[in-house]
């Protein structure tokens, strides 16, 4: 007698925790090796019928071949089927339908749905009101924790352990939703995270944030790795937790960081030209004569694939490339992940572990709509003309253990607001001070609203200045 | 030893009647109950494996989520399959294919095919090509049938039965096929239609005629009812046969109606922009405050979606809010009719009944194609330039039980002409009168030519005056 | 315990030998005849479930109703499944990914992949980089080898044999590659070929010379067939091998050829509009009219369709017009084709075969892609500017036996180079004579260097005269 299940969503890979994601692989691998007919040989993966009956609905709002086949092509080797809408102007987009319409309607037609959007956030949107699981096929720029998981297979499989692991970053680390997903659970596994980005396109802020704050990250200082081509380089120490405890983040200058020279995986991504209005002419190429460096000369070298002139073909025939072996384990990673995030695999069902990732439990505050601050970040599903009025206003307040400045992030996008202004609504007066703000969530979150600065909380009607000297 | 069966199409709710729809109902409960497996318990509606090795048709030409979805999700529950035509631009139609020729092909590839399509009548012409059985998924302004299933099916389980059900319907009744299966159906199983249409966008004056002619409703005087919101009554009187005696149609002065204050359904739907060329700025809104009056107190709320503006959001978590259950639900209705169309469900199969709604056998008249009159609706398939070749020139002759004048009722988009001459070919002389033209019709209907007006006939050649005085 | 096996593609009919084809037939005669429900009655061919957990990809970046969706039908019949990536607007195309690493990462997705692209020789491309069997769905004005095997199936069902069969081929014999694909197969089975080409629309030249030179057809004189309707008239005489001795190629003025007058099938083509930028006003239509001759009383009539116009819909019922019954054939004759590509019929895998159409087996030369000739047509795949990398520069070479001159085949269209200039790399020279030519290649193809003309060579460093006298 099965108990009702609770529903667990993909929308980010720290939507799962380590031993999830461990969980998915060792699926994987029994997929990878369950091959029911010899004459299969030719296949990376096998088949199975265990999802006899459900069916997955992918929602694709933007281009794909790789990411929607690979999802179908999982649901059926499991035995499964899927519907498909995966052009807008043939949907019921055309005729002004909201995401959330659509993903309450085609939680009666499925049994799981991924989804892939423009806008950054839009998965989180689709999870609040679908009611089958909903798996985030990319978002905006925001996360693809799908390609993630594929990508940290692959590592594993080939290093047998992340632990330590030099792995190089390179390209358009700004605008790649693979990026974020990736640099995230990297983190989680303790590799060393090197950044070589193209020229401006470094990790946006609130990543960089996350990884130092959150993941423990430490960013190494220049003279303690001397490879001028990185531009950051990231450990995680074995002892995170008393990271936190020291005021000033960064780098523990007495720690005696050993970085060994060799890189073991090189991951190198596209411009991401639907992202950026302008086209990149200084964009880096990764070629034979690039990786000929010793360093190098066992490294693994990966991409998420599609490749647009970054990654030389000549490097196809190469046996440090493993970006095709990348692309076909697409497929039993997500089989496993349908199978565990449904009923397929009931006794293993991901809703039996504790759920998501044990992140810091940071309050969230419900903003209203029609006053004060709204998500900075203008690609936002919440600043979707057609999605908005299905939106909250919802915020995390992060404080940070280094300025001890709280700052906001947008429940949908994640994506941060570092300066704010805070007014008290019962006292109506500003916020002053961090610590005024933390007793102000402590007590009761519901008498803040937060605004851009103090000039809009003054135009609102709240004075920058407490009504009366002595309540301060 | 199965029988030649004969094909049944659905391409207008009028093709099935009621004790088919009831049939459709019966198995659509079935399914819904049906629930192989309690992991299965967030689901509407079970599987089955009865329609293996069965194969539906999607054909698309114009945009759709919902219903498309709902039909492969259908099949596939049934333990079928399908495939896809979605995108006019990637098929044939790119390449300048006909629907007719479509629908012969790929009536070899499939068991029954699903289309929807821009023109009022596209799916009767594919109904007379096609080897399978047709259902209609819309065809422009015409009609909607398996959405209307839906929505009567979603009443009689709410209201456990139609009659003299209380029905408000508010919005574009003119360009929505939606309405107009629906209004035929609660008219069919007696329940009351209450129009409260958007300005300028009511019922079309064919679907009005038939309503009154055909389906027996009787227009209810606005001081019987004293609801100034309502623009029109109507009502089934449950001996429909003595209305056809009365002369003049129109409400029985004598009889006593008594319209409970109480609404049991509140009928939404949105603006048809692709079906007008102008947008509407005074189009209704529906929302908790319209919704405060008492008599809506208990009212269920439907739509058939997708909304764009004139539902409020804020309804969606109101009780009287069903318009999702009611999407739903057309997952076990579709797949109810499709196992009843084909010989999926060979026993109950649809054409072991009598075949098609009761309707008064109209005379029907097959017009060359060359000369004489042509459907009036310029969005009829006959007048597409791909699919005219394809089309008869047919019409049925109505006579109005009212004026006891002929009109003509296009046999695909079921448009009315009200205006017409016609010539005794034999005779070579306009018919000059109704009784002249019932004789004409009795007789030999092939004797006859159907013109605009007698100015046209003229031009053809046949004179606006009898040839000789002693022949008439 | 499975051996490796051979990958099979079929990017053009001569991938297939005679016995192979046979061997599709047979098979499809076997589903076809395979009805396992007497319900499917009115079902063209009947199911399976030997194809359970196969999966075919579609791919298709032009658009296509009957070629894709009768793949995707056949699969489904076989019991198999697909996926489907039919709009470029909404793949990874879109991002700018190469059909070659698109085709290496679906290969990961399926089991066998149908191609259809705009581009001539696309099939060949993706073959190279596929590892699971390629069927050409039709590659720009190539070749489309299943219609043909849908069309060859059709004649040899209605008329029990092809040898000496006269068929009739009229229209766009230039853009269609359904016509390119055809024509082989008639002269491998020895059927009579008449050509009835829209004016300008010819076959190809390089079509034409390999009619002539590989498939040993012999152009009729007009004086010996007295059909003026008709344009040329190929037919292959029993012993084949005879012809090449003959140094003069044409037709042997001493053989008494009797064609009989009776038309056996009259195969219509549409204009391909996509291919050409002019519409041609004086495009054959084929109607009941103009088969009136009494040498057209028992005439096949088939058309691959879609049909626009040259094949009057008024012919739809006439006992002669086989075409939908040719369309609903593409449903057995692929299950049959995709059984034997793959290991459904692992005992008759073509793998199993000689392999291949026993073709001349002409010398092949990859020319460096920086320097001298590339292919000449426009169209072909090597000159897409995504997909050039991926290509190479390779030709087969071809001695004429008539008139003893050497011609360059590209490998990935098939187009044909008549003119070109060799030089001897090892001696700084051009080669002269088709003598030299033939010595050279015999001796050492990796010394040759093909340019254009002399000139270029010229421009290239190699001087259009030998460096020195006595090294001649």
């Amino acid at each position: 007698m099965p108990s009702a299940r609770k529903l667990r969503h993909v929308t980010s890979i720290n939507d799962l925790t380590n031993a999830e994601i461990e969980k998915v692989f060792d699926l994987a691998e029994r997929y990878l090796k369950a091959l029911p007919d010899a004459n299969f040989a030719y296949r990376i993966g096998g088949s199975s019928d265990e999802g006899k009956g459900r069916i997955l609905a992918s929602l694709f709002y933007e281009p794909s071949t790789r990411t929607r086949l690979s999802f179908e092509s999982a649901m059926l080797r499991l035995g499964g089927q899927f519907i498909t809408s995966a052009d807008p102007a043939t949907s019921s987009v055309a005729k002004g339908e909201s995401l959330a319409d659509t993903v309450r309607v085609v939680s009666n037609y499925s049994d799981v749905i991924v989804l892939r959007h423009p806008r950054d956030g839009a998965a989180r949107l689709a999870a609040e009101y679908a009611s089958v699981p909903v798996i985030n096929g990319g978002d905006g720029s925001h996360e693809h924790p799908t390609q993630t998981l594929c990508d940290v297979f692959t590592l594993r499989k080939e290093n047998k352990h992340l632990k330590n692991l030099n792995v190089v970053i390179s390209g358009d680390l700004k605008g790649s939703r693979t990026i974020h997903s990736f640099v995230y659970a990297l983190a989680r596994f303790g590799a060393n995270i090197m950044l070589m980005p193209a020229k401006g396109m470094g990790l946006p802020h609130h990543v960089d944030a996350r990884l130092q704050e959150e993941f423990n990250c430490r960013p190494v200082p220049k003279d303690k790795y001397e490879d001028s081509s990185i531009d950051a380089l990231y450990v995680t120490p074995d002892k995170p937790h008393q990271l936190s405890l020291i005021p000033s983040v960064g780098f523990d200058q007495t720690e005696d960081v050993k970085i060994r020279k060799k890189i073991d995986a090189f991951y190198v991504t596209r411009f991401q030209k639907e992202r950026w209005a302008e086209a990149r002419g200084d964009y880096p190429k990764i070629d034979a004569k690039f990786l000929k460096a010793s360093k190098y000369a066992e490294t693994s070298v990966l991409h998420p694939l599609p490749r647009v002139g970054e990654l030389d073909i000549a490097l196809d025939t190469d046996s440090r490339a493993l970006y095709f072996r990348q692309a076909a384990y697409g497929v039993p990673i997500r089989m496993a992940l349908i199978a565990l995030l449904t009923d397929i695999r009931e006794k293993e069902h991901l809703a039996r572990f504790d759920g998501g990732f044990d992140a810091a439990d940071h309050p969230t505050y419900d903003q209203p709509t029609d006053i004060g601050i709204r998500c900075a970040n203008p690609n936002c599903i919440v600043h979707d003309p057609m999605e908005r009025q299905y939106t909250r206003n919802r915020f995390s307040l992060i404080r940070s253990p280094a300025t001890q400045k709280h700052r906001l992030r947008c429940t949908y996008c994640e994506g941060d607001i570092d300066e704010f202004a805070a007014v008290n609504t019962r006292k109506r007066r500003l916020v002053e001070s961090n610590d005024d703000l933390s007793e102000a969530i402590a007590h009761d979150l519901g008498g803040l609203l937060l605004f851009a600065d103090a000039a809009e909380a003054g135009r609102a009607g709240y004075a920058d200045k407490p009504p009366r000297k002595r309540s301060a």
